[in-house]
């Protein structure tokens, strides 16, 4: 069946009783597929028949839906025409994995990264007003989203402007793990009640409990109040923000959906849907263990193992690290926003989980909450991929920098990270990091000196970033102690006529890239920066010193990244070389697997090495 | 009675009944003391009562007070031993505007920005919590300031918690104009209510309705839900989020506001207090205008006039010149983030209200909706302080460049704001912003030019922004139309042996320089850059080889500014020139005037042409 539906028009034709078993096929479909690229499995697999549902009773592109996030995006991309380009999702020059304008007339509003999608809505449904069109605006939003708080400022907006917007809340207790807040409690408080039928009783509970008139006022209050927190109209907390609400509705029956749904198209105002789904639906491992499915490698279909299962990533290299150095240091405290599994801290959670906080997708709150621990004398690490770090740049500068306490930033992802694309790619941290005062910023070259920097980072007494990639991290010893102090770089190869300044992962690239020049006759110095800030000025200085050109080699935008820094100081110190700085240009990464991505940009050990060449015979020529 | 008051201490020695006449005595001093030095006058006569009661009740420094904003201060700095110095209240090496750890051991968590005292205030809990002290934690926060996303993020995690937290939400129904949204309706509604006379009143009416058992369920309950609606108890909202709500109370009933928080202290969990306050209590100009006198200038006590009043800021040159193009060009919106005032928009509220946009304090969904409205057609303005802009630094990258959406950004207050201080110099957006791809960045070097660069970004069909100082802006024509593409910068003054690049607000400052340079012999170019992004790369690099020495004075810190920019494109084109690169050092900058601050780093034109000079005959003389 699933062969025939290559546009929405195509799904209309169908009979509504014959959907389910389109969803399960769709589930065949993405388990296979999903399983040889690897992808958001678990929030696919929930949101078949709600994507289904959509696209039955509206009418894309004209009715516009909006999908926070993007990432359970594959349904939708199955049905508005791109089900044969799924062998190449997340590839190099394949499907993106994320909603994207530039791919489908389909693609309303691209996303990546979480809770945008109501104030897209808002914007589009304003647009839509004042232009007098007519058409539906969908946001489909899941509760985790939900808790970020431009998602909140959209909700308020919402409400006040009346606007037709329909808002389906995509409730399956999860964000990327366990949903946390108050919010998340209501809305399992809302999924759990039997609602029409628990009103009614709690109306005769009522009725029995109000005391007979000439009481007294406040104690009467007083007793009646709880029972009336429980009879509220489901939905209140939304009903005071200004939107109808209608719900629990079964997200797995696509029938109950399809009629909801016809409904609200003839509702007026804004209008939240709450859908109950299952993440991972249909799919044993997954519906087990939906964080570990939520962002999956490629894995065994038979068994659930992922392919390269077991081995250390920096971020279980940070966490482990992190989790050891707490147990004998109760002064020490974890942060997360929503992500325990993907920040490695899920193994400080397990040991001290007093000191572990999980805030949800909430990173201004948490740099924030992270300043008032350290106010009171806790040296708090905030772990946070580089790319959400963005959505905190003002605590980070406000809160935390101009105050100068010392929290740590664990910046995971930083650099590109691949498969995820434009949104997640990693590699502006170091240029809107460096322009702060006040923090240090420093990326190790490998496992071995994330343990020490991590160590390194307890005793610094104000603000620091530690930025790693996305990765497997090759073997570490967790008992290492820092062997160096603040701002020192090391010379790993000494050499002539060229400096290699690498940072972070391009060390190990620069210095196979040093061996590949040998075979051409140069033998370049390279030196493992270690500090982004402070620099090392005395070792650059006296290195430059040494040679005729400055390489730099980094994983972030060349501008304002560390390559600029360098040049920065040569200038102001008056040691003037040519810097050649090699980094990503000034455009944004397309996604695809890191490797293939390097080599694009020229990042890759044998284009270094065919760079500087080029560079070192143009200057030998000169 | 005032002069007595040195402590909190000396505050708890008074009569309740004192304290109204101490709240007199503190508004003459505070309307007194703030005509001259200009401050946040409306905010302070409003929370009078309120912070005399807080300092009543609760034992500061050991119980935190936390105030959100930290604008509305001036009471609480009287109170904590800092009275004598008022004199000096925003000026260079004085008292500052807003609470500062560095200023008293009673400036808990300091600020400047809004909605952060909530995440703060959790964080300072759960510290006590982690090392089992007992003290109270107190946030004061305002209703505008709780539309920011991360105070919503906040109360989420505070409500789950179950934390001893009291958050005073201080309800004046203004954050700096009008507030917006549901939440600010819904406060409204509270308030307006007499609430328990209201409980009472509608739970009889809810007896009257209930019918008869054995009529259809779905029926009545729909009938009712409104009734319950209306019934339901005060503070619902916040009681869902894991709130206990008390309120509302009258803010400057003084006795009351005691009563209740004596009362508070005995509570446990998170505790929500409801008190309604009047912006500009006590001075008739500001109670009538409190917009107008919630960032004052010096003004003259009798007749409520700012000094200079009637001036064109650039702020309304920006303002007047959007409405003027908006009236012709219906594709055209204005978005605020609560600075209909601030930022000159007022200009565009008032002739073309139905594309104008206040979203409160919400600048991650002003940026995200700006994009949704440029997504379906419209050419978006937002109008937002650079200091702000920083809260939605990743909606700026992941909503509107990466989909390469035309929004114009128009950052006002960019470079040093002058007695605001730290928190509000806006002297990162060139380094955060030039690092993104997609976004075209410039600055006018006066109002005329502004003028034209407001028009110019009508045309281009991808993200840019345009920065542009506090403060007033001279004579201009708002007919001029742009009399330069993009990209294209201009030579003021032809010279020889030294170029000077100047951007914005420093290109007058550098001519200037010039002409003193000119006493000594020297005849520099000055080159106004009018653009960051694209750099006006012929130009730069066909000045900079006819001379020996680069300068490049911004407003900016130099770590990733305009002088990078420079010094990256003359290093890549190997034009090799030393730069002398001009701007803010690697420190937040402190308040006071901004001719002082300029002054004191170097960046007045006299300092220009010293630093100059001597560079240059450390040159000859080498």
């Amino acid at each position: 069946m699933l062969e025939q539906i290559n546009s929405p028009y195509d799904l209309k034709k169908l009979d509504i009783k014959d959907l389910p078993r389109l969803s399960e096929e769709i589930r065949q479909f993405i388990v296979e597929k999903v399983s040889k690229t690897g992808g958001h499995l678990a929030s696919n697999l929930g949101i078949v028949e709600l994507t289904l549902a959509l696209h039955y009773v509206f009418n894309s592109p004209v009715d516009k839906i909006i999908w926070d996030v993007g990432h359970q995006c594959y349904v939708h991309k199955m049905i508005t025409g791109r089900r044969d380009k799924f062998d190449t999702l997340r590839q190099f020059n394949g499907l993106s994995g994320y909603t994207k304008r530039t791919e489908s007339i389909h693609d309303i509003f691209g996303a990546g990264h979480s809770s945008t999608s109501l104030s897209a809505a808002l914007g589009i449904a304003t647009a839509r007003d004042l232009k007098g069109e007519k058409y539906h605006v969908i946001a489909v939003i899941g509760d985790g989203a939900l808790t970020g708080g431009m998602a909140l400022e959209a909700l308020n907006n919402i409400g006040r402007s009346r606007k037709d917007v329909i808002v389906i809340l995509n409730h399956n207790e999860m964000s990327i793990s366990e949903n946390v807040g108050s919010l998340s409690l209501y809305l399992s408080k809302l999924r759990t009640d039997p609602t029409y039928n628990k009103v009614k009783q709690e109306i005769d509970n009522l009725l029995n409990i109000i005391p007979p008139i000439g009481k007294s006022l406040h104690k009467y209050i007083e007793k009646i109040k709880d029972s009336i927190k429980q009879l509220v109209v489901p939905g209140m907390f939304f009903e005071e923000l200004g939107f109808t609400y209608l719900g629990p509705i079964d997200g797995h029956n696509v029938e109950e959906l399809i009629e909801v749904l016809e409904r609200s198209k003839k509702m007026k105002g804004p209008l939240l849907i709450h859908v109950v789904t299952k993440k991972g639906k249909g799919y044993m491992f997954a519906e087990k263990r939906p964080d570990k499915f939520h962002s999956a490698a490629p894995f065994d279909i038979e068994t659930g193992k992922f392919v390269g299962e077991g081995k250390d990533s920096y971020s279980d290299v940070f966490g482990k690290t992190l989790a050891e150095m707490a147990l004998k240091d109760e002064k020490i405290v974890a942060i997360t926003a929503a992500m325990p599994e993907g920040t490695g801290l899920i193994h400080f959670a397990k040991l001290i989980p007093d000191r572990f906080f999980d805030v949800g997708i909430a990173e201004q709150h948490a740099t924030t909450f992270a300043a008032g621990l350290a106010v009171e004398g806790y040296k708090p690490y905030f772990a946070v991929y580089s790319t959400f770090l963005q959505r905190a740049y003002d605590q980070v500068i406000h809160d935390v920098c101009i105050q100068k306490l010392p929290v740590v930033f664990a910046v995971d992802r930083a650099g590109i990270v691949g498969e995820d694309g434009e949104t997640h790619q990693g590699v502006f941290d170091i240029s809107f990091l460096r322009a702060i005062p006040n923090i240090a910023i420093m990326s190790p070259k490998d496992a071995n000196e994330l343990v020490e920097m991590v160590k390194l980072s307890r005793n610094l007494d104000f603000p620091v970033a530690i930025r790693y990639p996305r990765g497997k991290a090759g073997e570490y010893d967790i008992s290492r102690k820092p062997s160096f102090p603040l701002g020192k770089g090391e010379v790993l190869l000494e050499g002539e006529k060229i400096a290699v300044f690498a940072l972070g992962r391009m060390v190990s690239k620069s210095i196979d890239a040093a061996e590949i020049l040998k075979g051409h006759g140069i033998n370049p110095f390279v030196v493992n920066l270690r500090f982004v800030k402070p620099l090392d000025e005395e070792l650059i200085l006296e290195i430059s010193n040494k040679v005729d050109l400055v390489v730099t080699v980094e994983d972030n935008v060349i501008a304002g990244g560390v390559g600029s820094a360098i040049l920065e100081l040569l200038n102001d110190k008056k040691v003037y070389r040519p810097v050649l700085r090699l980094g990503f240009p000034d455009k944004f990464i397309e996604h695809g697997d890191v490797e293939s991505l390097f080599k694009k940009y020229g990042l890759d050990s044998q284009s270094i090495a065919d760079t500087i060449l080029q560079r070192y015979k143009e200057m030998r020529g000169s």
